[in-house]
């Protein structure tokens, strides 16, 4: 595969997409529809061309994220039909106004165009990608992990015929084949086929496309999230909070991976909250004054701070104030999502106001964030940039604005 | 000035930027009056640095745009006390709702962080980027021509000094002092410390940032815009719009470049709006079906229908239908403005649906893509990309979002 390749693969999601953008609701979930129906049917190919993507990885880490399965299949499917049950993003406008000259100026919600996908060996994704964006009326050109290379091809052949199949454009959904670097690289560099890209996957594979990437990029995922314990906090609610937080799933972005408690609270509150982790085989490393209040944390060093562990490990920080809290917390996250747990209004206010994150929370877990549990029905991702969307990112953040002008002659003074 | 030096700087706005996301609104128009009152009491300092950067560019293209004169600095202190009169685009809500577990989840409006501005020689900018910002709750980090250096190093002293006689961060305005290539391109690579990045000048200055920025850009400016007559157009509101598109300001990217004729009515229109256009001067080119309608034109080449002439040029074509249109459109356009005139219903919904640009017109005038004319009150820019903002940016358009979640103790199942 050339860079010229790349090109012409830009031009047919080009294509694709100004047919795309001219969908009704229901042409589009015939996409979904079919789609989910061919995965089914044709389950054995599928799982054909997967078995020998693992066998080609054997040993890898990617073993279990990479391997499919009839139930995986089936899940697949059952995702795209969710899809077609949710309204259309682009079938509304934001708002409509008249100026001053009289024009009735509609901002109407249109797809984004081309979405380019970049991620690692999840084959699952593969179909979960094409199903978001048909929905919101874009294209996609996919760029999966090598590992998973000739699932996703199997998983694309069958997802392409199926839009064929009730007369929509087959290159709405395309795959970059070539898994050498050089043209990820291209695709990074795609200006004017791709309209945004949005990396899937660990933090390496995300900092690669933001610090390459000169199509616009949405940056996801990264999660050094923090649960502030204040000293007006419900302690009880604290450790409900931060066992959830912490332990319900800790290999995701969401998960909570770092503690901070008011000094005045800390005596009462570390050895109860200690040992609940504990108890859910979590390893704590602890801040000089917190080691001296549970002996038998590990001293957390500096680049602690710092980590998003995504395991069953979390950082303890006993603060002197919620003041320092936040300036620990603005100077470590990653614009994730951040909680307090307290029953004091200022102090609410105070975090909700001065935390720089996505999603800032009072007495919740910090795991609530992500498109389904905010009701979105869907999710790409979460963005933890500030540029287009921020935080879980459904079909509607798959879309743009045109303003859509309805004038009877104006002319400009 | 080293890349270390624009570090500092990043650093510097970053502190000043979560200062300024505090700032109630009366707080930052008490700035924006203090900025004005001192660009007035400091005309002549500004003056005479400015006397200095004219003379260095004697000669220069840039003369016009670089100088200052008292009415200019009057105008540019007039934009500061105009902003001070809009809402604080941070100072609201875009909609709360309940999820399913009863969190409260409030999409709250803030300010992105830290701006970077990248312009050519007009020190005019200098004050209107930092009043936007300002007003928007932003830092901003600044980056002018060199042809302007003293001028805007003379314009920040005194916008910096006016700031800090308010008890406001006077580092919120901060500016690159180093003219050179390099530090620029040290600029557009600020991950971290720069939330957007917006070029504003002509087109080799844009497209210089957006293909070489990895800091998150928002595309601006340029305007290869289009007028369609389709077979049902008012002929008369086609001549009118079409001249005031082209001549009212040819400088500027939302004047017409370009005008389409549908074949039924170019035998009736062409002769008189080429009359029209050529009694304000401009001179124009045709495809060989106009050429043949009217004699005195200059045969348009094909790099004329990709050209953005900001100048009293417009190429002239006849197509068959509307379909052909809006594919020229499509296939040259900026994805600025376009507009048809037409008084056929299917017609009009056609070209509002199938044509891919920031502003779609029906029988008005390409120029009304303006922040100002929008009702803003304010402008930036204009956005010709899909993400995040397209078409006139405003105040609002300098702020993105936080989710405060209001929870009593949830925790996800």
């Amino acid at each position: 595969m050339q860079a010229a390749d790349l090109i012409q693969l830009g031009q047919q999601a080009q294509d694709a997409a100004s047919i795309l953008a001219q969908l009704d609701n229901a042409a589009k979930n015939r996409g979904l529809m079919a789609m989910a129906d061919a995965l089914i049917a044709h389950t054995p190919e599928i799982l054909a061309a997967n078995a020998q993507d693992v066998d080609a990885a054997a040993g890898s880490k990617f073993l279990d994220r990479l391997t499919l399965t009839e139930a995986r299949i089936q899940d697949m499917a059952t995702g795209l039909r969710q899809l077609a049950s949710l309204q259309d993003p682009t079938a509304k406008a934001d708002q409509a106004w008249r100026n001053e000259a009289g024009l009735l100026i509609i901002q109407q919600r249109v797809p984004l165009g081309v979405v380019g996908i970049i991620y690692e060996a999840r084959p699952n994704v593969t179909a979960d990608a094409a199903g978001l964006t048909l929905k919101s009326g874009n294209a996609v050109i996919l760029r999966g992990g090598k590992e998973a290379l000739r699932s996703n091809m199997a998983v694309v052949n069958v997802l392409q015929a199926a839009l064929k199949s009730v007369d929509l454009p087959e290159l709405a959904v395309q795959l970059v084949t070539d898994p050498s670097h050089e043209i990820a690289n291209q695709m990074m560099h795609l200006n004017g086929y791709i309209d945004v890209l949005i990396p899937r996957g660990g933090a390496g594979l995300i900092q690669a496309v933001v610090k390459n990437a000169t199509v616009p990029v949405i940056e996801t995922g990264a999660g050094n999230c923090h649960i502030y314990v204040d000293k007006a906090a419900d302690l009880q609610m604290a450790i409900d909070i931060t066992v959830n937080a912490k332990v319900q799933r800790p290999s995701v972005c969401n998960a909570a991976e770092k503690l901070l408690i008011h000094q005045d609270v800390a005596e009462a509150f570390l050895p109860a909250i200690a040992k609940a982790l504990q108890d859910h085989g979590v390893e704590l490393r602890g801040d000089a004054r917190a080691c001296a209040i549970v002996s038998d944390m590990i001293p957390a060093t500096d680049a602690d701070w710092d980590t998003e562990y995504n395991d069953l490990i979390m950082a303890v920080k006993v603060v002197d104030s919620e003041t320092e809290a936040i300036k620990h917390i603005n100077a470590h996250n990653t614009k994730h999502s951040e909680a307090i747990i307290t029953e004091n209004y200022a102090a609410s206010q105070q975090f909700l106001r001065q935390i720089d994150a996505a999603c800032v929370y009072v007495n919740a877990s910090t795991r609530f964030t992500d498109g389904f549990e905010f009701g979105f029905g869907a999710e790409i991702g979460i963005s933890t940039q500030k540029l287009h969307a921020r935080g879980p990112m459904g079909l509607a953040q798959l879309t743009t604005i045109k303003y859509q002008i309805l004038g009877d002659g104006q002319v400009r003074a």
